[in-house]
């Protein structure tokens, strides 16, 4: 990991003896009192921590960041993928800095999906924080999950550049065509969306694009999509080093 | 798998009984005689493939395209990831449709990864025939390891578009700046290029640009950058339906 996620309460308690992080810290970046790394607390600011104790507790002092990193303006619906696909959605559009993921329980997906312990026991989330920490950052995706896709659209703001990838419906590659401020991307399922969710996408102001002939997997999809979606945003140009 | 990969006498005389591809369309796929598939011959033609015969050969009569998809014009070149992530990055590449893939063994990566049967036993070749067969696309990467970047660097295209990933060294996203027809880009071991390689970089005419301020993993770094690489060359807007 690029970055530990803490508390507020951990950053003036240190992190106990036997805690996950504190042993990655010690025994696999085998850092001793003096050595530094990322810290940041979930959705605020981030910092360089410098070890001052290792037992019992880990303790460090952290010089934080002045200003938080900015939250990218991206919201990505996705079908229910498989659980093992899931995973890699959550990991890589933390890590790519989405705002949001809604995932909806699509007309041509498997109900079935849901009863993996992704979703009954919360798993999902150390995925969201694994790609986070990944990232070097704090902010951590909103995850939902809807009954339909209809419910995925409720909602979304009117004037942010909406685009569904659909192999079969696409006009063309993803291409702004208005200065937008904010990025929606849907993906269907593995076996596509239903034309009354093509429908419901039209209605809502989508436009259908391809990412060229090749048949990508949905967690590449949702990546290379998101991404080309942030670059012609420009969100990326108020890059700042890390920590900086 | 989207498409099954054959040899051009496989065409003619099908597969054998216990052939791994045809068990997978006749057990998971379930395929009877009458049923069809999306079968193409390794860098040939793509087809539509209607099964004839279930045994003792599954035998097939193929409706071929009438001219073979286009290979896009991108090179990546990457410092040599440990083997999990080279599986993914040659698996992502070979779907996006790279024409050419090259691992260098960088100045600050790990030269233990070498002796990974992945590359000892050619298990390497294994991944990106998945990956292409995942994009629906008969066209394999040609993948190639070499000593050094230098190495790796002799004989590029002198006009393409050469872009390297560095988030130290980036002057803005990737933005094409010239009517190129090719891409090259380069990505460094998890521990960055050394000063001696981003100047071979310089001395090339690559640009250095960064995707934002979050830190992709390699195989996301490599699969983002080739896709904002392919849009910007416009390689996807020869876009046609698959068997098309």
């Amino acid at each position: 990991m690029n970055l530990v996620l803490i508390t507020a309460e951990e950053a003036e308690s240190g992190l106990p003896p036997d805690d996950a992080r504190a042993r990655h810290l010690r025994e696999t970046v085998g850092l001793a009192i003096g050595g530094t790394f990322h810290v940041g607390v979930e959705n605020g600011l981030r910092g360089i921590a410098t070890i001052t104790s290792l037992a019992p507790q880990l303790t460090f002092a952290v010089a934080w960041e002045k200003s938080p990193q900015t939250r990218h303006p991206l919201t990505v619906i996705v079908g229910l993928p498989r659980p093992q696909t899931a995973k890699k959605v959550l990991h890589d559009l933390a890590s790519l800095g989405a705002a949001q993921i809604i995932f909806f329980e699509s007309e041509k997906g498997d109900p079935g999906y849901l009863t993996s312990s992704l979703w009954k026991d919360g798993e999902w989330r150390e995925h969201v924080l694994k790609g986070t920490e990944q990232a070097c950052s704090t902010l951590v995706p909103k995850v939902t999950r809807v009954g339909s896709l209809a419910e995925a659209l409720i909602g979304l703001d009117a004037n942010a550049w909406k685009l569904a990838l659909d192999p079969y419906e696409a006009t063309g590659a993803p291409e702004i065509s208005s200065p937008a401020k904010a990025a929606v991307l849907a993906i269907g399922p593995e076996r596509g969306f239903s034309d009354s969710e093509r429908a419901a996408l039209r209605t809502h102001g989508f436009a259908f694009a391809h990412l060229g002939d090749r048949i990508l997997r949905v967690e590449a999809a949702a990546l290379v999509g998101g991404a080309l979606m942030l670059a012609q945003l420009r969100a990326w140009e108020k890059h700042r080093p890390v920590g900086g």
